[in-house]
């Protein structure tokens, strides 16, 4: 009895100790991502080993091959492949840009680098002059008597004004997403576009465009945000002319596939959580997507190091070929389909291995209100943002079956200086960032599935 | 009438709009920050033109013409220096350390710097067996016999499982700042202490010490975290000797200054923003502090831009010799004491240039109460955590006249990979993530201002 009191005595005037089974949980799956980690060295050899590893690429097939092996180190009860044909895009070993005849500038090279998807140029590249708009709007007004047989440079800037900085990405990306198709409506030779990025850089960030089916395939470039305002700053001197040369071009489909790693279960249901495993080639993909990758390998390591049982079947997957196609994504829906492999949830990390300050969700609102309910239990690890909308590309497939989706939501401020660029490299993650992360994963994770959602 | 119900129904309809007069002055503010702001072209001359600048050196002085200039250039209604005597600790040319006739390593050399305010070990170093520990009370343990004429080695790491890093370096910085005269109790001839850093790194992190005043002065250096588990590995083998070499010396004192803009109120009463202008001489002293003294200018800057009229006098203070003697923070506070300068508040940036994150507080509970009903107007920017106490250590002087203090609270998570080490510079300071800081600080002066505390 006086033992008892003295524990309720101890109980009530500390308050910093864990007190429930829960808050002693997720101090372990912290304590053993930042003591103990191994997203940091996993991450290490994927960027560096390994590196860029766009669908179809021989290094896509190496990461394939390394997260397979990776799981089964680490003891995960299941390792398997899901077959996926992907697009095969090759950027070709030469790009070259040029302002030609500025009256100010003679002539002068800038970075580039095609779009990915698109088609080249062909030997000998295109050379036109030039017409810069900022709006599809813009283009339309401008009308095929302005643009026929020229080059449209699109050069609307990211906002910097919104704070999170993917709404900023989300109100320019439809330039590099359908300008080409939206050009070639008025008979545009070739696109060049400002790079989605918020700082001043000398380098160009990809990433893919859509042709619209029905309108000629033009080719497209990206510049960079410092040779945007160089061109902008020139665009309309008479005579100007651009020149570009690509040679990229989209190959037959190949084989390719997911990977996917299980904790077993008993309930005969599902929880998903994963990455993307393709990257862009030009970095080495270590934000986009080779963070989300390890952090949802680690996220399972940790669980099962720290002895937790699962009720539900826990998966890592690592999704083939968001970046020009999803077409990984879509497979995993169709098999989890075709499978009857009912998910009570699937997470997705793809913002980059940044410091966590929340998660999205894609749910009902009753489902929103117990993830809210666990705030609490997040907070001490600066995890408080649970107010966004949102899923992820990769788990976007699985909504049709009524899943609920969740989005680990880091700090969006550094992503886009790294995203689709030769910046996106190994040495810009932190080793702690990256691993609050995969523990806040984890520690999601055990929540919904110890309660269901 | 119709008019009117329309605007009603516009407000009602359109939460996302800035409604109140504070929302909308902050999201200008925040505006302003990220669309002209000046704070990173600051600190770009700060670091890059100017350099590391301990109180004494020339680079101090250059900073304080540079800062004042600057201050007088964007048109603060005055601008004045406040002399103060600072110490004048000077490195040396070199400084060396290696282990000696170790079984495994033979003779090895490892990166070194000589904790401030340290003395030098003269010309020859002193080479000496080393004793390991991991705290005071183990010293104690071992006591005179095992301690007199050997080198302790002071190992204790920092606390990876601590989510604030901050907390991390409160459990270990007492082996800096105190090991070198608890080690001199015993009759140790040196210290080897093990950096202030949570990642395996190849270079040591410096920072000063303070000797007891009662015991003998001896020579003290930092090894980087990768060295100390290096030296850790053979500190027991027999015959093992550490040898150090420092030229370190404290000179006379020398006169300096704080530097103090002001855009003037008419309440007869001040509010005190800023960061210390002095920097350790390895880096440059991008995150420590010339972020804190650019955002200080910055906040200012932006709210005289968008032609706030503050009540009371707004001051940007850059404090000298923060890091090795506080000299500047303690006769700001005299100054203000002196001339009955009554200060509302004071702010103080000194955590680095990261993504703010909130505030700390060091004020009475009423007056927080205050601050923590403004939480919803940051919310929108990220600035969400006003639970933490504490002010800053350049306005800790000030408490005693009974000043309401507040510290920007940036993410700690990268702050120990480049605190006092040749990695603080300029390129580790991402440009949105110093504006966002920035703008925070103008916002909370803003409303401090308005609404008083």
């Amino acid at each position: 009895m006086r033992l008892l009191i003295l524990g309720i005595f101890f109980l009530l005037h500390l308050p910093a100790l864990p007190q429930s089974e829960d808050e002693k949980m997720i101090r372990a799956i912290f304590d053993e991502a930042l003591e103990s980690g191994q997203s940091y060295q996993m991450l290490d050899y994927l960027s560096n080993e390994i590196g860029g590893r766009l669908a179809g690429s021989p290094q896509a097939a190496a990461a394939v091959e390394w997260s397979r092996e990776q799981m089964v180190q680490l003891g995960f009860d299941n390792v398997f492949l899901q077959e996926v044909m992907v697009p095969h895009w090759v950027r070709g070993n030469t790009e070259t840009g040029r302002i030609v005849a500025s009256q100010t500038l003679g002539s002068k090279d800038v970075a580039v680098c095609a779009l990915g998807n698109s088609v080249g140029t062909g030997k000998g590249g295109i050379v036109a002059e030039v017409v810069m708009v900022k709006s599809f709007e813009e283009l339309e007004k401008l009308g095929r008597e302005n643009i026929e047989g020229k080059i449209v440079f699109f050069n609307r800037a990211m906002d910097p004004t919104k704070i999170n900085t993917f709404t900023s990405y989300g109100g320019a990306v439809n330039q590099r997403g359908s300008g080409a198709s939206e050009a070639a409506k008025y008979g545009a030779v070739g696109v060049v576009v400002r790079s989605m990025g918020l700082n001043l850089e000398d380098y160009p960030h990809t990433g893919s465009l859509r042709y619209a089916p029905d309108l000629p395939k033009i080719p497209a470039i990206a510049i960079s945000t410092m040779d945007a305002e160089i061109l902008a700053g020139v665009v309309n001197e008479p005579g100007l002319r651009f020149f570009m040369e690509t040679h990229s071009v989209m190959l037959d489909d190949v084989l390719s596939h997911n990977v996917v790693g299980e904790l077993k279960g008993t309930s005969g249901k599902y929880i998903a959580v994963g990455g993307h495993l393709d990257s862009w080639d030009n970095g080495d993909g270590a934000h986009d997507d080779g963070s989300g990758c390890v952090q949802a390998i680690e996220a399972l390591r940790i669980l099962k190091e720290i002895g937790y049982k699962p009720k539900n079947t826990l998966r890592a997957v690592m999704w083939m070929n968001e970046e020009n196609g999803l077409r990984g994504g879509r497979k995993y829906a169709e098999f989890a389909d075709k499978n009857k492999e009912v998910h009570v949830a699937a997470m997705e990390s793809d913002r980059g291995g940044f410091i966590p300050l929340g998660f999205t969700l894609q749910m009902s609102d009753e489902q929103k209100e117990k993830v809210r309910s666990w705030k609490p239990l997040f907070e001490p690890y600066g995890v408080h943002d649970f107010t966004r909308n949102g899923g992820g590309a990769d788990i976007g497939p699985l909504a049709q079956q009524g899943v609920a989706l969740l989005g680990l939501l880091p700090d969006s401020q550094r992503y886009f200086n790294y995203h689709h660029t030769p910046a996106d490299t190994f040495d810009k993650v932190e080793k702690r960032e990256l691993e609050l992360g995969a523990a806040a994963m984890a520690a999601m994770i055990y929540l919904i599935d110890k309660y269901g959602l």
